[in-house]
């Protein structure tokens, strides 16, 4: 075991120490640079950017995501859609299969300025968007594809039904097309993962073409996820991609290979309250309350299991990761044991998270820090339901 | 498959159409008979009932628990001792390691008149509270015990840190012990459970009996989870149980056996959003945010996935699970496909959550159903944070 606290890099001074923990902290300058990464690579091929907020959830940090103005972007709840409404974003796209009761909520953003397109991949959703537009206020909407057999969408190639939600659409607005290539998480590699991006472009681009064939003009071909974003050789036929989680990116995505370590922006903020020694446990008040109980590391190369452990200045601590979690308690372990340093009662730790998404949503604000990344400076507020 | 939507079973009318989901019900008939069935069970013992209230985090819940006035109870975070101090409640039980840092605010509980005791298991944790005490305030504390290896706590045969503890507490007062039986989730049958509560029991009076041997008077021996409190065959020398997850129970505890899924008093109610046929899926607008990403039954002997899906009237639709989610879809499949009832975009599900304590997390409030269960009366705020 090795002492490390007299080194300071785990009794924090100033905000670091005076804050409760846990708590949730953001590295602006961090996020700004994965903004700016995307953005370039996007204006360098003439993709339009449309973000999915869903990981960020704050206005803050949505309006750090452009230059000018408010949006367009991409929406996973009714509840972002209208917070983000509020906050002056007049184009939002809400990219979860519309049901016909939720139909009223999205004609009320509508009336007060803000376009919600919805998406769907069935004709019974077809016609009641239909039926909608004829009772009440058209609501564009966009055919939802299934590029890869990840959860929802029309199988590009099934001409027949994805011709059939188009037509019976009317007088509701066909806005174009968008998909997500989920399965691009499960990719290794560059040419996996290039393979992946091609794959979601096609599928588009092809679905496109047979709308625009029956007469559809289908002004929008929307893709994305962020493995996909980083690692396509072409966007020919995109209208735009949509990406949430490169935002902060997080252990998955560094495990994928679209970021590294250091660029993870997100991190919770946890104090050590009690050893094991006999398992070489330390004991940390960061359950799954503040880290969420995502595993997804657990089916890469590399399991982080619930976090990777980070000195307070965010540099990891070699081979601790936060081993299981109960609700306020997260353990820490070491895969070598005799390289635990000994950090006592009291040390604070810094958590990155396995999936950036989730960890976000136990919380309800972020302490951004300054610009020396170890003090708090303000904080941002996140919302949450539905 | 079978076109069960003529049944009514999911085509909610009142209240239950009108809520947008996914939100959170709770059956409060099914809440009493829980409670109803704890406190007789230690009325019969004579033994104290301290319910951990970080499952329902909600004071209207809490009120429920209790026949006249506020507590004992149980808490896992200091804005959980903060809230239920604010309506009311006097003695609580902070049951996770104490830190320095976190004394201040438990000292301002004191001062406005409730008793906020803590727990520790190590000499630096004690020396802290001593010297708390001397410079400001004394605070009652417990020694945690380890009884089954699960997490944190002195091992129970460690008399000369037992002693250690208790000897530099000082001028703060030892308040007893307490244990917590986190193996016991890992018991099957009930044998091993009666016995994961023989044990709890054994390693707390066994270490009260050494501090009173050595002077101390140990007013307090306190154990407690819900499946030993169920299970146990004696309460011998214990003062008093805490327990939490009892109060809604969930599909966890139905598979260790202390409870019928028909007890479980909370469900998430969904909305189908659409299928994938070739898959034998339906996807629903409840994902991980609504129902957490907690896994708690797939090391048992059947896994739920993330929930047992139901019909609006909460019965069970055989074979049905939610599979997998992302952050605002579920997908439900059937073990028999063949059986997969045929539900139309729009018709709505409940689903029974894995974890009662990481679903509710997910939500800020509770929709409570009234005596025919398919009505919502009224709501509860939810509260979270540290």
């Amino acid at each position: 075991m090795t002492n490390l606290s007299h080194q300071g890099l785990f009794t924090p001074a100033g905000s670091l120490a005076a804050v409760d923990t846990p708590c949730l902290l953001l590295d602006p300058q961090k996020m700004d640079a994965n903004i700016a990464r995307l953005r370039q690579s996007l204006e360098a091929t003439g993709t339009g950017f449309r973000p999915h907020l869903k990981t960020a959830k704050s206005v803050d940090v949505a309006r750090r995501m452009f230059a000018h103005g408010h949006g367009p972007a991409t929406v996973s709840t009714l509840a972002e859609a209208e917070a983000f409404a509020q906050a002056g974003f007049t184009d939002l796209t809400y990219a979860v299969g519309i049901t016909p009761c939720k139909l009223p909520r999205v004609a009320a953003l509508h009336r007060q300025g803000t376009t919600v397109s919805v998406i769907l991949d069935s004709v019974e959703q077809a016609e009641a968007v239909a039926d909608f537009a004829r009772r009440h206020l058209p609501i564009p909407a966009l055919v939802e594809l299934d590029c890869d057999g990840h959860r929802s969408g029309v199988c590009p190639d099934d001409h027949e039904l994805l011709l059939d939600i188009a037509s019976r659409l009317a007088p509701a607005p066909l806005l174009g097309v968008l998909t997500h290539a989920g399965e691009s998480y499960h990719a290794r590699g560059k040419a996996a993962l290039a393979a992946a991006a091609e794959n979601e472009r096609a599928c588009a681009t092809r679905a496109a073409h047979i709308l625009r064939a029956a007469g559809h003009a289908c002004p929008v071909v929307s893709a994305g996820s962020t493995p996909t974003a980083f690692s396509a050789q072409s966007r020919h036929g995109l209208t735009e991609v949509r990406a949430g989680v490169f935002v902060f990116f997080d252990l998955v995505q560094a495990g994928i290979g679209v970021c590294r370590h250091e660029d993870i922006a997100l991190s919770v903020l946890a104090t050590v309250i009690g050893h094991q020694p006999s398992k070489g446990w330390i004991i940390i008040d960061a359950g799954w309350t503040a880290l969420s109980a995502d595993r997804g590391t657990d089916s890469q190369e590399k399991s982080q299991g619930l976090g990777m452990v980070c000195d307070l200045n965010g540099v990891p601590l070699p081979g601790l990761t936060v081993l299981d979690a109960n609700q306020e308690h997260g353990i820490v372990a070491c895969r070598n044991p005799a390289c635990m340093p000994h950090l006592p009662v009291g040390a604070r730790l810094r958590i990155l998270p396995v999936h950036a998404c989730a960890t976000a949503t136990q919380h309800d604000r972020y302490h951004v820090l300054g610009p020396d990344g170890n003090e708090i400076t303000t904080t941002w507020p996140r919302f949450r339901g539905w």
